[in-house]
Protein backbone atom coordinates (compact mmCIF):
# COMPACT_ATOMS: atom_id res chain seq x y z
CA UNK A 1 0.00 0.00 0.00
CA UNK A 2 1.29 4.06 -0.59
CA UNK A 3 1.86 5.75 1.47
CA UNK A 4 0.76 9.24 1.67
CA UNK A 5 3.56 12.10 1.81
CA UNK A 6 3.09 15.35 3.19
CA UNK A 7 4.59 18.78 2.01
CA UNK A 8 3.93 22.18 2.38
CA UNK A 9 6.22 24.57 0.84
CA UNK A 10 6.74 25.20 -2.48
CA UNK A 11 10.04 23.79 -2.75
CA UNK A 12 9.33 20.54 -1.27
CA UNK A 13 6.49 20.05 -2.98
CA UNK A 14 8.33 20.60 -6.84
CA UNK A 15 10.93 18.33 -5.33
CA UNK A 16 8.73 15.64 -4.44
CA UNK A 17 6.58 16.13 -7.32
CA UNK A 18 10.03 15.84 -9.91
CA UNK A 19 10.21 12.20 -8.27
CA UNK A 20 7.03 10.89 -8.47
CA UNK A 21 6.05 8.75 -12.18
CA UNK A 22 4.08 10.75 -14.71
CA UNK A 23 1.23 11.11 -16.14
CA UNK A 24 0.46 13.29 -12.87
CA UNK A 25 -3.11 13.62 -11.75
CA UNK A 26 -4.03 16.95 -9.48
CA UNK A 27 -7.09 17.35 -7.23
CA UNK A 28 -7.11 20.80 -5.60
CA UNK A 29 -9.53 20.71 -2.49
CA UNK A 30 -10.22 23.21 0.23
CA UNK A 31 -10.00 20.20 2.66
CA UNK A 32 -12.81 18.42 5.01
CA UNK A 33 -13.03 16.21 2.26
CA UNK A 34 -16.22 14.14 1.91
CA UNK A 35 -17.64 11.66 -0.61
CA UNK A 36 -17.25 14.05 -3.67
CA UNK A 37 -14.22 14.49 -3.10
CA UNK A 38 -12.53 11.26 -2.62
CA UNK A 39 -14.50 10.56 -6.14
CA UNK A 40 -12.35 13.03 -7.65
CA UNK A 41 -9.01 11.36 -6.09
CA UNK A 42 -9.40 8.11 -7.03
CA UNK A 43 -10.71 8.76 -11.03
CA UNK A 44 -7.32 10.62 -10.49
CA UNK A 45 -6.21 7.34 -9.37
CA UNK A 46 -7.36 5.11 -11.98
CA UNK A 47 -5.91 7.61 -14.57
CA UNK A 48 -2.73 8.50 -13.70
CA UNK A 49 0.69 7.00 -12.55
CA UNK A 50 0.72 9.47 -9.36
CA UNK A 51 -2.32 11.47 -7.68
CA UNK A 52 -0.90 14.87 -5.89
CA UNK A 53 -4.06 16.17 -3.79
CA UNK A 54 -4.11 19.98 -1.92
CA UNK A 55 -5.95 21.19 0.39
CA UNK A 56 -5.61 24.95 0.67
CA UNK A 57 -9.06 27.31 1.89
CA UNK A 58 -8.03 29.88 -0.32
CA UNK A 59 -9.02 33.64 1.46
CA UNK A 60 -8.50 35.48 -1.49
CA UNK A 61 -12.17 33.97 -3.22
CA UNK A 62 -14.21 34.68 0.05
CA UNK A 63 -15.77 37.96 0.68
CA UNK A 64 -14.95 39.47 3.83
CA UNK A 65 -18.61 38.50 4.95
CA UNK A 66 -18.10 34.99 3.72
CA UNK A 67 -17.31 32.18 5.93
CA UNK A 68 -13.87 31.89 5.55
CA UNK A 69 -12.35 31.97 9.33
CA UNK A 70 -15.54 29.36 9.72
CA UNK A 71 -14.61 27.01 6.89
CA UNK A 72 -14.22 23.86 8.34
CA UNK A 73 -11.01 21.91 8.58
CA UNK A 74 -9.35 18.83 9.92
CA UNK A 75 -6.55 17.68 8.51
CA UNK A 76 -5.67 14.65 10.60
CA UNK A 77 -8.98 13.05 9.18
CA UNK A 78 -8.23 14.08 5.64
CA UNK A 79 -5.03 12.99 5.37
CA UNK A 80 -6.49 9.35 6.56
CA UNK A 81 -8.92 9.57 3.58
CA UNK A 82 -6.69 10.48 1.03
CA UNK A 83 -4.30 7.74 2.19
CA UNK A 84 -7.20 5.20 2.10
CA UNK A 85 -8.13 6.76 -1.33
CA UNK A 86 -4.46 6.36 -2.67
CA UNK A 87 -3.42 9.35 -3.31
CA UNK A 88 0.47 9.87 -3.39
CA UNK A 89 0.96 13.40 -2.02
CA UNK A 90 -0.36 15.90 -0.34
CA UNK A 91 0.34 19.34 -0.26
CA UNK A 92 -0.75 21.81 2.03
CA UNK A 93 0.23 25.60 1.48
CA UNK A 94 -0.19 28.24 4.24
CA UNK A 95 -1.78 31.61 2.99
CA UNK A 96 1.57 33.05 3.42
CA UNK A 97 3.17 30.71 1.36
CA UNK A 98 0.76 31.30 -1.86
CA UNK A 99 0.11 35.09 -0.95
CA UNK A 100 3.35 36.32 0.41
CA UNK A 101 3.74 40.23 1.06
CA UNK A 102 3.47 41.98 -2.32
CA UNK A 103 1.55 39.65 -4.42
CA UNK A 104 -0.17 41.58 -7.17
CA UNK A 105 -0.79 39.54 -10.16
CA UNK A 106 -4.39 38.03 -10.83
CA UNK A 107 -6.29 35.27 -13.29
CA UNK A 108 -9.49 37.12 -14.76
CA UNK A 109 -12.05 34.61 -16.78
CA UNK A 110 -14.36 37.78 -18.13
CA UNK A 111 -17.96 36.58 -19.61
CA UNK A 112 -18.24 33.48 -17.88
CA UNK A 113 -17.47 34.85 -14.59
CA UNK A 114 -20.20 37.48 -14.98
CA UNK A 115 -23.43 35.62 -14.19
CA UNK A 116 -25.17 33.25 -11.55
CA UNK A 117 -22.10 32.59 -8.88
CA UNK A 118 -19.91 35.64 -10.63
CA UNK A 119 -22.62 37.61 -9.96
CA UNK A 120 -23.35 37.45 -6.14
CA UNK A 121 -20.32 37.17 -5.17
CA UNK A 122 -18.36 39.11 -6.95
CA UNK A 123 -14.09 38.67 -7.13
CA UNK A 124 -15.01 34.87 -6.14
CA UNK A 125 -13.63 33.63 -9.55
CA UNK A 126 -10.74 35.89 -9.47
CA UNK A 127 -9.71 34.18 -6.35
CA UNK A 128 -10.77 30.97 -7.59
CA UNK A 129 -8.49 31.33 -11.26
CA UNK A 130 -5.61 32.79 -9.18
CA UNK A 131 -5.12 30.46 -7.12
CA UNK A 132 -5.68 27.29 -9.32
CA UNK A 133 -3.35 29.18 -11.81
CA UNK A 134 -0.98 28.96 -9.13
CA UNK A 135 -1.24 25.60 -7.92
CA UNK A 136 -1.35 24.09 -11.28
CA UNK A 137 2.00 26.11 -11.65
CA UNK A 138 3.67 24.65 -8.83
CA UNK A 139 2.14 20.71 -9.52
CA UNK A 140 2.80 20.96 -13.11
CA UNK A 141 0.28 17.76 -13.33
CA UNK A 142 -0.92 16.28 -17.02
CA UNK A 143 -4.46 15.88 -15.76
CA UNK A 144 -6.83 17.87 -13.12
CA UNK A 145 -9.75 16.89 -11.92
CA UNK A 146 -12.71 19.12 -10.56
CA UNK A 147 -16.60 18.44 -9.55
CA UNK A 148 -19.59 18.98 -11.66
CA UNK A 149 -20.92 20.45 -8.03
CA UNK A 150 -19.27 23.89 -8.85
CA UNK A 151 -20.28 23.56 -12.49
CA UNK A 152 -19.37 27.21 -13.17
CA UNK A 153 -16.38 26.47 -11.70
CA UNK A 154 -15.40 24.16 -14.08
CA UNK A 155 -16.45 25.93 -16.97
CA UNK A 156 -14.30 28.92 -16.17
CA UNK A 157 -11.57 27.02 -15.29
CA UNK A 158 -12.01 24.67 -18.58
CA UNK A 159 -11.85 28.35 -20.16
CA UNK A 160 -8.75 29.39 -18.59
CA UNK A 161 -6.90 26.47 -19.28
CA UNK A 162 -7.80 27.10 -23.16
CA UNK A 163 -7.14 30.41 -23.27
CA UNK A 164 -3.67 30.65 -21.30
CA UNK A 165 -2.60 27.25 -23.62
CA UNK A 166 -2.26 25.79 -19.88
CA UNK A 167 -0.63 21.81 -20.90
CA UNK A 168 -2.96 20.67 -18.58
CA UNK A 169 -6.29 18.02 -19.01
CA UNK A 170 -8.89 18.95 -17.08
CA UNK A 171 -11.45 16.58 -16.32
CA UNK A 172 -15.21 17.22 -14.58
CA UNK A 173 -16.65 14.71 -12.13
CA UNK A 174 -20.29 14.38 -11.64
CA UNK A 175 -21.70 15.57 -8.13
CA UNK A 176 -21.39 13.08 -5.25
CA UNK A 177 -24.83 12.68 -3.65
CA UNK A 178 -26.10 11.71 0.36
CA UNK A 179 -28.71 8.94 -0.14
CA UNK A 180 -31.69 11.52 0.16
CA UNK A 181 -30.51 13.58 -2.76
CA UNK A 182 -28.63 16.50 -1.12
CA UNK A 183 -25.13 17.19 -2.85
CA UNK A 184 -22.04 16.37 -0.82
CA UNK A 185 -20.32 19.71 0.39
CA UNK A 186 -18.17 20.78 2.76
CA UNK A 187 -20.34 23.27 4.37
CA UNK A 188 -23.40 20.95 4.33
CA UNK A 189 -21.70 20.38 8.33
CA UNK A 190 -23.16 24.20 9.49
CA UNK A 191 -26.66 22.54 9.15
CA UNK A 192 -28.71 22.11 12.24
CA UNK A 193 -31.12 18.54 11.55
CA UNK A 194 -33.88 20.78 10.32
CA UNK A 195 -32.29 23.00 8.65
CA UNK A 196 -30.42 19.55 7.16
CA UNK A 197 -34.00 18.18 6.26
CA UNK A 198 -34.85 21.69 4.67
CA UNK A 199 -31.53 21.50 2.38
CA UNK A 200 -33.39 19.30 0.12
CA UNK A 201 -35.67 21.99 -1.35
CA UNK A 202 -32.68 21.80 -3.67
CA UNK A 203 -32.13 18.61 -5.04
CA UNK A 204 -35.65 17.95 -4.87
CA UNK A 205 -36.71 21.44 -7.17
CA UNK A 206 -34.05 19.93 -9.81
CA UNK A 207 -35.29 16.74 -10.02
CA UNK A 208 -38.83 18.01 -10.31
CA UNK A 209 -37.65 20.36 -12.94
CA UNK A 210 -36.11 17.70 -14.61
CA UNK A 211 -39.07 15.57 -14.75
CA UNK A 212 -40.95 18.10 -16.27
CA UNK A 213 -38.15 18.60 -18.95
CA UNK A 214 -38.25 14.64 -19.57
CA UNK A 215 -41.81 15.76 -20.29
CA UNK A 216 -41.39 18.19 -22.81
CA UNK A 217 -41.32 21.53 -21.18
CA UNK A 218 -38.86 23.57 -22.83
CA UNK A 219 -39.65 26.99 -21.73
CA UNK A 220 -37.24 27.63 -19.24
CA UNK A 221 -39.34 30.56 -17.38
CA UNK A 222 -41.64 27.66 -17.00
CA UNK A 223 -38.89 25.80 -15.41
CA UNK A 224 -37.66 27.96 -13.68
CA UNK A 225 -41.04 29.01 -11.87
CA UNK A 226 -41.22 25.68 -10.92
CA UNK A 227 -38.05 25.51 -8.79
CA UNK A 228 -38.44 28.89 -7.54
CA UNK A 229 -41.81 27.91 -6.35
CA UNK A 230 -40.48 25.06 -4.48
CA UNK A 231 -37.84 26.66 -2.31
CA UNK A 232 -40.46 29.29 -1.43
CA UNK A 233 -42.50 26.87 0.04
CA UNK A 234 -39.87 25.50 2.35
CA UNK A 235 -39.74 28.41 5.34
CA UNK A 236 -35.82 27.76 6.14
CA UNK A 237 -34.82 28.63 2.58
CA UNK A 238 -34.22 31.99 0.83
CA UNK A 239 -33.36 31.59 -3.01
CA UNK A 240 -30.80 33.27 -4.43
CA UNK A 241 -30.72 32.77 -7.82
CA UNK A 242 -32.41 29.86 -9.66
CA UNK A 243 -30.71 29.25 -13.55
CA UNK A 244 -32.20 27.71 -17.16
CA UNK A 245 -29.04 28.33 -18.58
CA UNK A 246 -26.87 27.23 -21.85
CA UNK A 247 -23.94 25.04 -20.58
CA UNK A 248 -21.37 26.78 -22.79
CA UNK A 249 -22.23 30.54 -22.41
CA UNK A 250 -24.13 30.10 -19.12
CA UNK A 251 -26.71 32.62 -20.37
CA UNK A 252 -30.15 32.74 -19.60
CA UNK A 253 -32.38 30.78 -21.86
CA UNK A 254 -35.54 31.60 -23.33
CA UNK A 255 -35.94 27.78 -24.73
CA UNK A 256 -34.34 24.61 -24.07
CA UNK A 257 -32.63 23.38 -27.50
CA UNK A 258 -29.49 22.25 -26.09
CA UNK A 259 -27.66 21.16 -23.73
CA UNK A 260 -28.66 22.80 -20.76
CA UNK A 261 -27.46 24.02 -16.72
CA UNK A 262 -30.55 24.25 -14.47
CA UNK A 263 -28.51 25.75 -11.15
CA UNK A 264 -29.29 27.35 -7.89
CA UNK A 265 -27.91 29.33 -5.01
CA UNK A 266 -30.10 29.00 -1.83
CA UNK A 267 -29.47 29.84 1.53
CA UNK A 268 -30.93 27.04 4.64
CA UNK A 269 -30.62 29.25 7.63
CA UNK A 270 -27.05 30.95 7.08
CA UNK A 271 -25.56 28.12 4.98
CA UNK A 272 -25.30 29.11 1.33
CA UNK A 273 -25.48 25.97 -0.66
CA UNK A 274 -25.53 25.59 -4.31
CA UNK A 275 -27.08 22.52 -6.86
CA UNK A 276 -27.14 21.67 -10.70
CA UNK A 277 -28.36 19.34 -13.11
CA UNK A 278 -27.21 18.88 -16.25
CA UNK A 279 -30.08 18.67 -19.32
CA UNK A 280 -29.73 17.74 -23.14
CA UNK B 1 25.59 23.35 -37.54
CA UNK B 2 22.00 23.53 -36.75
CA UNK B 3 18.98 23.51 -38.65
CA UNK B 4 16.45 26.10 -37.35
CA UNK B 5 12.81 24.05 -37.66
CA UNK B 6 10.02 26.82 -37.96
CA UNK B 7 6.58 25.71 -36.73
CA UNK B 8 2.84 27.95 -36.14
CA UNK B 9 0.45 25.63 -34.67
CA UNK B 10 0.82 25.27 -31.09
CA UNK B 11 0.34 21.20 -31.60
CA UNK B 12 3.29 21.32 -34.12
CA UNK B 13 4.83 23.39 -31.28
CA UNK B 14 4.45 21.33 -28.50
CA UNK B 15 5.91 17.95 -30.43
CA UNK B 16 8.92 19.94 -31.45
CA UNK B 17 9.72 20.79 -28.27
CA UNK B 18 9.18 17.29 -26.41
CA UNK B 19 11.70 16.36 -28.77
CA UNK B 20 14.42 18.85 -28.14
CA UNK B 21 16.81 18.41 -24.66
CA UNK B 22 16.34 20.30 -21.44
CA UNK B 23 16.50 23.04 -19.95
CA UNK B 24 14.46 25.07 -22.72
CA UNK B 25 15.92 28.06 -23.14
CA UNK B 26 13.40 31.00 -24.38
CA UNK B 27 13.39 34.00 -25.88
CA UNK B 28 9.76 35.23 -26.88
CA UNK B 29 9.84 38.49 -29.44
CA UNK B 30 7.78 40.61 -31.74
CA UNK B 31 10.21 40.06 -34.43
CA UNK B 32 11.90 42.26 -36.83
CA UNK B 33 15.05 41.48 -35.08
CA UNK B 34 17.99 43.62 -33.83
CA UNK B 35 21.47 43.09 -32.22
CA UNK B 36 19.59 43.54 -28.73
CA UNK B 37 17.10 40.22 -29.62
CA UNK B 38 20.18 38.33 -30.97
CA UNK B 39 22.14 38.99 -28.03
CA UNK B 40 19.52 37.14 -26.01
CA UNK B 41 19.73 34.38 -28.66
CA UNK B 42 23.41 34.10 -28.21
CA UNK B 43 22.54 34.13 -24.16
CA UNK B 44 20.24 31.74 -24.55
CA UNK B 45 21.68 28.84 -26.18
CA UNK B 46 24.90 29.38 -23.93
CA UNK B 47 22.66 28.59 -21.20
CA UNK B 48 20.42 26.14 -22.47
CA UNK B 49 20.49 22.97 -24.28
CA UNK B 50 17.62 24.15 -26.46
CA UNK B 51 16.63 27.80 -27.22
CA UNK B 52 13.28 27.91 -28.85
CA UNK B 53 12.06 31.76 -30.22
CA UNK B 54 9.00 32.98 -30.79
CA UNK B 55 7.85 35.98 -33.00
CA UNK B 56 4.73 37.07 -32.29
CA UNK B 57 3.37 40.72 -33.07
CA UNK B 58 1.11 40.88 -30.04
CA UNK B 59 -2.36 42.98 -30.87
CA UNK B 60 -3.46 43.15 -27.07
CA UNK B 61 -0.14 45.18 -26.33
CA UNK B 62 -0.74 47.61 -28.58
CA UNK B 63 -4.29 50.43 -28.21
CA UNK B 64 -5.80 51.32 -31.22
CA UNK B 65 -4.07 54.37 -31.40
CA UNK B 66 -0.53 52.81 -31.26
CA UNK B 67 1.35 51.37 -34.39
CA UNK B 68 0.17 47.50 -34.78
CA UNK B 69 -0.19 47.38 -38.44
CA UNK B 70 3.03 49.44 -39.28
CA UNK B 71 4.73 47.49 -36.81
CA UNK B 72 8.01 46.04 -38.82
CA UNK B 73 7.82 42.07 -40.26
CA UNK B 74 10.57 40.60 -42.06
CA UNK B 75 10.12 37.03 -41.31
CA UNK B 76 12.52 35.83 -43.60
CA UNK B 77 15.23 37.77 -42.32
CA UNK B 78 14.93 37.08 -38.81
CA UNK B 79 14.72 32.93 -39.46
CA UNK B 80 18.01 33.44 -41.46
CA UNK B 81 19.53 35.77 -38.32
CA UNK B 82 18.22 33.07 -35.97
CA UNK B 83 19.83 30.04 -37.55
CA UNK B 84 22.80 32.08 -37.41
CA UNK B 85 22.69 32.87 -34.00
CA UNK B 86 21.90 29.28 -32.99
CA UNK B 87 18.27 28.88 -32.05
CA UNK B 88 16.94 25.30 -32.46
CA UNK B 89 13.14 26.15 -32.66
CA UNK B 90 11.32 29.15 -34.22
CA UNK B 91 7.66 30.09 -33.08
CA UNK B 92 5.32 31.88 -35.25
CA UNK B 93 1.78 31.86 -33.79
CA UNK B 94 -0.93 33.76 -35.83
CA UNK B 95 -3.17 36.33 -34.19
CA UNK B 96 -5.98 33.89 -34.63
CA UNK B 97 -4.55 30.87 -32.89
CA UNK B 98 -3.13 32.95 -29.69
CA UNK B 99 -7.08 34.75 -29.33
CA UNK B 100 -9.64 32.52 -31.01
CA UNK B 101 -13.19 33.68 -30.58
CA UNK B 102 -14.57 33.83 -27.36
CA UNK B 103 -11.32 34.45 -26.20
CA UNK B 104 -11.50 36.08 -22.32
CA UNK B 105 -8.94 35.28 -20.14
CA UNK B 106 -6.12 37.58 -18.89
CA UNK B 107 -3.45 38.35 -16.84
CA UNK B 108 -2.72 41.23 -14.61
CA UNK B 109 0.32 43.13 -12.10
CA UNK B 110 -1.28 45.64 -10.12
CA UNK B 111 1.20 47.82 -8.63
CA UNK B 112 3.99 47.29 -11.25
CA UNK B 113 1.83 48.69 -13.78
CA UNK B 114 0.27 51.50 -12.38
CA UNK B 115 3.48 54.23 -13.26
CA UNK B 116 5.71 54.78 -16.51
CA UNK B 117 4.75 53.13 -19.58
CA UNK B 118 1.53 51.45 -17.69
CA UNK B 119 0.19 55.09 -17.66
CA UNK B 120 0.63 56.55 -20.61
CA UNK B 121 -0.38 52.97 -22.18
CA UNK B 122 -3.25 51.94 -20.41
CA UNK B 123 -3.71 48.31 -21.00
CA UNK B 124 -0.47 47.40 -22.39
CA UNK B 125 1.33 45.91 -19.65
CA UNK B 126 -2.33 43.35 -19.24
CA UNK B 127 -1.71 42.38 -23.25
CA UNK B 128 1.68 41.24 -22.54
CA UNK B 129 1.41 39.80 -18.87
CA UNK B 130 -1.27 37.52 -20.85
CA UNK B 131 0.72 36.99 -23.96
CA UNK B 132 3.69 36.07 -22.07
CA UNK B 133 1.59 33.57 -19.77
CA UNK B 134 0.46 31.95 -23.18
CA UNK B 135 3.96 31.66 -24.75
CA UNK B 136 5.25 30.33 -21.32
CA UNK B 137 2.76 27.94 -20.91
CA UNK B 138 3.09 26.96 -24.45
CA UNK B 139 7.20 26.34 -24.96
CA UNK B 140 7.19 25.14 -20.76
CA UNK B 141 10.78 26.67 -21.11
CA UNK B 142 13.00 26.47 -18.11
CA UNK B 143 14.25 29.78 -18.79
CA UNK B 144 13.12 33.28 -20.38
CA UNK B 145 15.62 35.59 -21.53
CA UNK B 146 14.32 39.78 -21.50
CA UNK B 147 16.14 42.70 -22.16
CA UNK B 148 16.40 45.26 -19.89
CA UNK B 149 15.55 47.87 -22.35
CA UNK B 150 12.04 47.32 -21.32
CA UNK B 151 12.64 47.84 -18.02
CA UNK B 152 9.47 47.88 -15.93
CA UNK B 153 7.98 45.17 -18.38
CA UNK B 154 11.41 42.57 -16.83
CA UNK B 155 10.38 44.12 -13.60
CA UNK B 156 6.47 43.22 -14.29
CA UNK B 157 7.55 39.72 -15.73
CA UNK B 158 9.32 38.92 -12.78
CA UNK B 159 7.13 39.86 -10.53
CA UNK B 160 4.15 37.68 -12.20
CA UNK B 161 6.63 34.70 -12.59
CA UNK B 162 7.01 34.91 -9.02
CA UNK B 163 3.25 35.23 -8.29
CA UNK B 164 2.11 32.83 -10.23
CA UNK B 165 4.60 30.08 -8.84
CA UNK B 166 5.98 30.13 -12.97
CA UNK B 167 8.65 27.16 -13.31
CA UNK B 168 10.80 29.36 -14.83
CA UNK B 169 14.00 31.16 -14.46
CA UNK B 170 13.96 34.85 -15.97
CA UNK B 171 17.41 36.60 -16.79
CA UNK B 172 17.71 40.05 -18.12
CA UNK B 173 19.95 41.34 -20.46
CA UNK B 174 21.85 44.14 -20.52
CA UNK B 175 20.73 47.60 -23.49
CA UNK B 176 22.38 47.14 -26.73
CA UNK B 177 23.10 50.14 -28.16
CA UNK B 178 24.22 51.28 -31.66
CA UNK B 179 27.82 52.56 -31.21
CA UNK B 180 26.43 55.88 -31.08
CA UNK B 181 24.57 55.30 -27.72
CA UNK B 182 21.17 54.95 -29.18
CA UNK B 183 19.29 51.87 -27.60
CA UNK B 184 18.40 49.50 -30.42
CA UNK B 185 15.12 48.63 -30.88
CA UNK B 186 12.69 47.28 -33.76
CA UNK B 187 10.99 50.79 -33.80
CA UNK B 188 14.27 52.74 -34.76
CA UNK B 189 13.73 51.83 -38.03
CA UNK B 190 10.74 54.55 -38.46
CA UNK B 191 13.19 57.29 -37.94
CA UNK B 192 14.31 59.28 -41.09
CA UNK B 193 18.01 60.96 -40.68
CA UNK B 194 17.14 64.08 -39.08
CA UNK B 195 15.06 62.12 -36.30
CA UNK B 196 17.94 59.62 -35.93
CA UNK B 197 20.47 62.00 -35.21
CA UNK B 198 17.80 63.98 -32.64
CA UNK B 199 16.71 60.30 -30.80
CA UNK B 200 20.59 60.81 -29.34
CA UNK B 201 18.92 62.94 -26.81
CA UNK B 202 17.55 60.00 -24.91
CA UNK B 203 20.82 58.12 -24.45
CA UNK B 204 22.42 61.44 -24.07
CA UNK B 205 20.17 62.99 -21.48
CA UNK B 206 20.52 59.48 -19.22
CA UNK B 207 24.29 59.80 -19.72
CA UNK B 208 24.30 63.27 -18.05
CA UNK B 209 22.02 62.21 -15.59
CA UNK B 210 24.34 59.04 -14.69
CA UNK B 211 27.56 61.06 -14.60
CA UNK B 212 25.90 63.76 -11.86
CA UNK B 213 25.15 60.62 -9.94
CA UNK B 214 28.60 59.78 -10.37
CA UNK B 215 29.52 63.27 -8.83
CA UNK B 216 27.15 62.69 -5.84
CA UNK B 217 24.18 63.98 -6.67
CA UNK B 218 21.64 62.42 -5.37
CA UNK B 219 17.99 64.56 -5.86
CA UNK B 220 15.89 62.75 -8.06
CA UNK B 221 14.03 66.31 -9.32
CA UNK B 222 17.74 67.57 -9.88
CA UNK B 223 18.49 64.79 -11.89
CA UNK B 224 14.87 64.50 -13.95
CA UNK B 225 15.44 67.53 -14.21
CA UNK B 226 18.61 67.55 -15.98
CA UNK B 227 17.01 64.80 -17.99
CA UNK B 228 14.49 67.08 -19.01
CA UNK B 229 16.07 70.26 -19.97
CA UNK B 230 18.49 67.87 -22.73
CA UNK B 231 15.08 66.50 -24.39
CA UNK B 232 13.49 69.96 -24.75
CA UNK B 233 16.49 71.41 -26.13
CA UNK B 234 16.00 69.18 -28.96
CA UNK B 235 13.43 70.88 -31.36
CA UNK B 236 12.26 66.90 -32.49
CA UNK B 237 11.77 65.46 -29.70
CA UNK B 238 8.63 65.79 -27.64
CA UNK B 239 9.09 64.36 -23.77
CA UNK B 240 6.28 61.88 -22.90
CA UNK B 241 7.55 60.93 -19.17
CA UNK B 242 11.51 61.14 -16.99
CA UNK B 243 11.81 58.87 -13.94
CA UNK B 244 14.13 58.38 -10.97
CA UNK B 245 12.20 55.45 -9.65
CA UNK B 246 13.36 52.41 -6.87
CA UNK B 247 14.79 49.95 -8.70
CA UNK B 248 12.09 47.20 -7.56
CA UNK B 249 9.00 49.44 -6.50
CA UNK B 250 9.20 51.65 -9.23
CA UNK B 251 7.70 54.36 -6.75
CA UNK B 252 9.33 58.01 -7.77
CA UNK B 253 11.94 59.03 -5.80
CA UNK B 254 13.28 62.25 -3.81
CA UNK B 255 16.21 60.71 -2.87
CA UNK B 256 18.37 57.69 -4.46
CA UNK B 257 19.54 56.05 -1.91
CA UNK B 258 19.65 52.44 -2.78
CA UNK B 259 19.45 50.87 -6.53
CA UNK B 260 17.46 53.14 -9.04
CA UNK B 261 15.90 53.66 -12.50
CA UNK B 262 16.46 56.44 -14.41
CA UNK B 263 13.77 55.97 -17.48
CA UNK B 264 12.22 57.83 -19.82
CA UNK B 265 9.36 58.03 -22.95
CA UNK B 266 9.94 60.34 -25.50
CA UNK B 267 8.45 60.86 -28.98
CA UNK B 268 11.02 62.08 -31.97
CA UNK B 269 8.22 62.84 -34.28
CA UNK B 270 5.80 60.16 -34.67
CA UNK B 271 8.30 57.58 -33.07
CA UNK B 272 8.02 56.77 -29.34
CA UNK B 273 11.06 55.38 -27.72
CA UNK B 274 11.80 54.65 -24.43
CA UNK B 275 15.66 54.09 -22.50
CA UNK B 276 17.04 53.94 -19.17
CA UNK B 277 20.03 53.40 -17.17
CA UNK B 278 20.12 51.28 -13.70
CA UNK B 279 22.20 53.69 -10.82
CA UNK B 280 23.86 51.67 -7.71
Amino acid sequence: MNVLRKVVGIKDLRDARAALPEPVGFVPTMGFLHEGHLSLVRRAREQSASVIVSIFVNPTQFAPTDDLDAYPRDLERDAALLQEAGADLLWTPTPEIMYPPNFQTWVDVDGLTQPLEGEKRPGHFRGVTTVVTKLFNAVQPQKAFFGQKDAQQAAVIRQMVRDLNMPIEILIQPIVRERDGLAMSSRNTYLNPAERQAALVLSKSLAAAQSAYKKGERNAETLRGMMEEIIKAEPLARLEYVSCADYDTLEELRELTGKSLLSMAVYIGRTRLIDNRVLG
